[in-house]
């Protein structure tokens, strides 16, 4: 791993080939003037490589001269081999120093559990899907040999394959003698195997050879956004992903809006209808997508797996979730049975199914359940505490022998709702920043390095960290208008830091941060924090007991553990026992989609796992309202942060 | 059994207890003037009882001095103990004797294969209905106990009832919740198990103790008529029956029309539709004949058993039977799935589900599965012959051991279809007909002895046989106009015999059997004689080596085994040996609806038997050509025929 050597600060940092420079110096500490995100639009990163050679895109920003002296925009740049850089004074714009005294440490990444980690948690974990695509060809009927259409096929299916003892849909019986007959007798007949006691069932018939051509859908149903991935059933390769808001959104930002929503007349039809548009749009935006690559036909995507918190999983299904918001707040079922797509309205053909994975109640949901799958809790020999940091603020603690659950209805400000400038941790959101506490200047990086658009979950972390350690915010979230800086500044009486000005984002508006925003953050941040000490505390486990913290959610690749202690979302823990699962409700959705073990295993956890109900514990409500500071009521359970925030204020 | 002696004719007959005194005459060949079907309105059937006491409902037609002499009418007098009788000679109208010495015997009826028999058939046969409704008070939930709904609903099934392994419609799931609290945790869960590997499934849930209300639907789907039967799932009994021609008439008479109707755009779901229309008229019937004795709801009708020709149940199901039709003549199915009712277009409650009987190829359907169950045949020791009159003149040969069907396309003559005055089997047909050689007057008595509508199935073998016997028609069914008879007439250069003059019908117009009746007629027994020869040969078997025959159709209770034999429809043969069954295929389908060993015994059925296809069989159409005379152009084969007319035609 190449090192690198920035001057004048003198820090070291190694990293991995082909990191970006500019990130790279985030990572070592070092600020570097930075307002496009990466875009290389601002032309403000100026840093002049003195040793080693680094490759660098071209730009206009700099002239040739200026290149000759070994000038890079460090946004444009990629290390791939040991090299120095100075910073000039132009793009520190203060005094450096003061970035280097506040933490003496590298800054520390979650580090990501990676799908070739996850791979490895299955030992021999083999592709097997709940459907089959097996292709025959069968010897046309005559008067001699005149059985029935369906045991012809039978027949043959057991003979190649195996396959005898099948039921069959009636759509299915309805096309099967046309279809047969039009492919001259050769098709491919899609099985599928349920498992839990059902028989098996033919699901499709389709002319020709399609027993490549077997795709599926994982989907991840969140309350704020609903994730779709294109899935070869073959290869186990993913085409295409995409993801959009749950346009539900529109009748409520939260689960028990949406509850009351549902109750009103034809209420609950009309969410139903907004989940299954979304993903409608998304189906054929990962089709169109995953076109150019392979030719994929909507007819050939004939299995769903979908996760999402029990709320979200009812109305999907057309179930009420009323009784899930009436004390004693019990769901209908955790366990849902497979059901035809198209009863769902899913733009999918003939004969697919949707499997729904199982929860626990009525706040833990599928998405807990695939992502203690996906993220191996179901097998740690560790102590986890598995954070879904969603809208539902879904969480377990356990490890291979138990699982404890909860869940703390967070909100959305990590996935962008309730936030002004807030978006989804796609291109253009503002997923690291810096604030440099002698200029108050801000370092960004977008992802994509695209120019900004908006601030999604990582990005509003690291920024109200910073706020809170440059001094810019108080503890209760709140701005000190006295500082004299332009990008602080009070706004119809409430105060706000810009983060970007207009005219270096892509939507030519400021972007900034709010109290209001800073308001629902720390709500956000409070629920899960008291969610976590509450779980904890029902098992008398202390924090330094914790071997692992996953995270989990949609809210960016780069979340710091620091930061995330910073504004008390996690408690003070070493920052190696942190890992990010990324969308682990969706990643446990793909492996189930894959594999009929990963779905046993799930339906395992399901089982087993207990669930401690918030809404009724005598605790959470006192430790919500002690946790609605920055970082706690309680300074002393976050002794790294007052050190941090000293070291900073004092620059 | 009391004895009748009838004079001048000095015959004597022994009866059931209420046997009707005209009937009883009849089945002693003796000749009572008889023109209103026994409904007491013509006043022609007077008789002096001599000797013994009757009883007779009192008519205007007869005088108090009448009375008083010991006159009745026969149609309205019920034997029950030994009588005298006199049958003045008003009342014969012709010389008696020529019918005393036309046949020595007395009538053969084909005996009745009663309900009775068939339980015994089953030896410890016992009410298993595939549909459980299961009765559960559930403790509500409260905090601490809070699983789901489903769950709750689980573990108080499996600890009343034991059962815990089941899968759950999500129709049910959509109304779980609000069911359960409104009826206050009370419910009752009707639970289908279907076999053959599938999962039980809860396929409704209904407030309060319905588990003694649980009834289902028997239907035999003919091609000409549909028959459906309400049954008590719980103490088996019938509650009502109901038929009615199938509407897809209005498209085509025979399975070959109606097949080429369903490629018509739209064909098939219209003939669809209009089967289903069919069929909720008469579950409207049935539901509302039970009422008169239980207070059926539709709700609580949650099963079908559904038994017909493979066309009809394809098209029943929205299959097409296309392929059917072209050689080599191929059924997308024979063995069907289970499907819910509501998806079928049925008036039946959400969750109900259809079950359809399987057959075994494109001509032979689960009509004849169910009525080789139903009567018995697959369990027989006695080489049997069981012959389905219906439309598609269904059959089959064998025993316990094997079994060999065919079906010979025979029309609908024996259900009304394409006989000017034909009617099905109900209130009003005539089912009986004698012709007094001498006088050429008839005999006629109708079903319920009601005023005469129309002619049913046995009412036009009789009716046939009759004017063959007294040589109103010659062999091919032509008639002799010579004849100086007002009933014998020719109208638009066709004869025709008038069986009851308009005055005496219910339909105030006269009742006539034409040529071209006789024309369809002889067809139809033409192809089943055909089909029954075809089938014995081919096992290298004569026909004195057939042990039982059994008759299977809606056509009347009053099959003459004579006169069936007199139009060369069956074979000579003993009469002893032939017995009626009824509706074979609703009968079977009834059984199934009950038994689950039943269902298991069908499928046995339909796998175990062998086909037959006349359709490419090169003797089948020689045999139907030469069966198109009456009794057949070979008489040799008929002695007993050609003994009968001749002292018919010495009268």
């Amino acid at each position: 791993m190449p090192k690198v050597h920035f001057y004048p600060d003198n820090r070291v940092v190694e990293v991995e080939n082909g990191e970006n420079l500019l990130r790279t110096a985030m990572l070592a500490g070092v600020h570097v003037n930075a307002s496009c995100g990466g875009s290389s639009t601002c032309g403000k990163c100026r840093v002049i490589v003195e040793q080693g050679k680094i490759e660098a895109k071209h730009t206009a920003k700099l002239s040739a001269d200026e290149i000759a002296q070994g000038y890079v925009l460090a946004c444009t740049a990629t290390v791939n081999q040991d090299i120095e850089v100075r910073i000039p004074v132009e793009s520190q714009m203060g005094d450096s120093k003061a970035a280097l005294d506040r933490e003496l440490e590298t800054v520390s990444y979650a580090g990501f559990l990676s799908a070739k980690d996850l791979s490895e948690l299955f030992g021999k974990f083999t592709i097997n899907p709940a459907t089959k695509r097996l292709y025959v060809e069968l010897t046309p009927p005559n008067l001699e040999d005149n059985v029935s259409d369906l045991e012809r096929l039978r027949r043959e299916l057991n003979r190649r394959h195996g396959v005898a003892d099948f039921n069959v849909d009636i759509s299915v019986l309805r096309k099967m003698g046309g279809t047969l007959r039009e492919a001259d007798f050769k098709v491919t007949a899609t099985v599928l195997s349920l498992g839990g006691g059902e028989c098996d069932r033919l699901i499709r018939l389709d002319a020709g050879d399609r027993s490549s051509k077997h795709y599926g859908l994982a989907v991840d149903i969140g309350t704020t956004s609903i994730y779709v991935e294109l899935v070869d059933l073959t290869t186990g390769e993913t085409l295409a992903k995409a993801s959009e808001y749950n346009a539900q959104v529109s009748c409520g930002e939260d689960i028990i809006s949406r509850i009351v929503y549902s109750l009103k007349k034809d209420g609950l039809q009309k969410l139903q209808q907004l989940v299954v548009d979304t993903i409608n749009k998304l189906i054929d935006k990962v089709v169109e997508k995953a076109r150019e690559k392979v030719q994929v036909e909507i007819d050939d995507i004939v299995y769903m797996v979908a996760a999402g918190n029990t709320t979200m999983t009812h109305i999907f299904l057309g179930i009420t979730p009323r009784y899930i918001r009436e004390e004693p707040y019990i769901p209908t079922a955790t366990f849902t049975p497979t059901v035809e797509a198209k009863e769902l309205g899913l733009k999918m053909p003939d004969g697919a199914r949707v499997y729904t994975v199982p929860g626990k109640a009525s706040y833990v949901g599928g998405d807990i359940t695939a992502g203690l799958l996906a993220s191996g809790v179901f097998k740690s020999e560790k102590l986890t505490l598995y954070i879904d940091v969603g809208t539902n603020g879904e969480m377990a603690l356990g490890n291979a022998d138990w699982l404890l659950s909860c869940s703390c209805s967070a909100g959305p400000a990590f996935e962008g709702g309730s936030i002004k400038n807030g978006m989804r941790a796609t291109k253009g959101a503002i997923e690291q920043v810096r604030i440099n506490p002698a200029t108050l200047e801000p370092m960004i990086l977008t992802i994509g390095q695209a120019r900004p658009k908006g601030i999604c979950g990582s990005g509003l972390i690291d920024a109200a960290a910073e706020l809170f350690l440059t001094g810019i915010i108080n503890e209760k979230g709140r701005f000190n208008i006295e500082l004299d800086n332009p990008r602080i500044r009070e706004v119809d009486g409430q105060g706000e830091y810009v983060l970007v000005w207009a005219y270096d984002t892509a939507i030519k508006r400021d972007i900034v941060l709010t109290e209001a925003d800073l308001d629902n953050l720390i709500r956000t941040k409070g629920a899960i924090y008291a969610g976590i000490t509450t779980l904890l505390d029902s098992m008398q486990i202390p924090v330094e007991a914790i071997e692992e913290i996953l995270i989990a959610g949609g809210f960016g690749r780069y979340i710091e553990v620091d930061q995330s202690v910073t504004i008390g979302l996690l408690p003070e823990i070493e920052g190696e026992k942190v890992k990010y699962v990324g969308n682990g409700s969706l990643l446990g959705a793909r492996l189930i989609l894959l594999s009929r073990e990963a779905k046993n295993i799930a339906v395992d956890i399901a089982q087993k796992m207990t669930y401690l109900d918030l809404s009724t514990n005598p605790t959470f409500m006192d430790r919500y309202v002690s946790a609605l500071f920055l970082p706690h009521t309680d300074r002393d359970s976050f002794p790294s942060v007052m050190r941090r925030m000293k070291a900073s204020l004092s620059a």
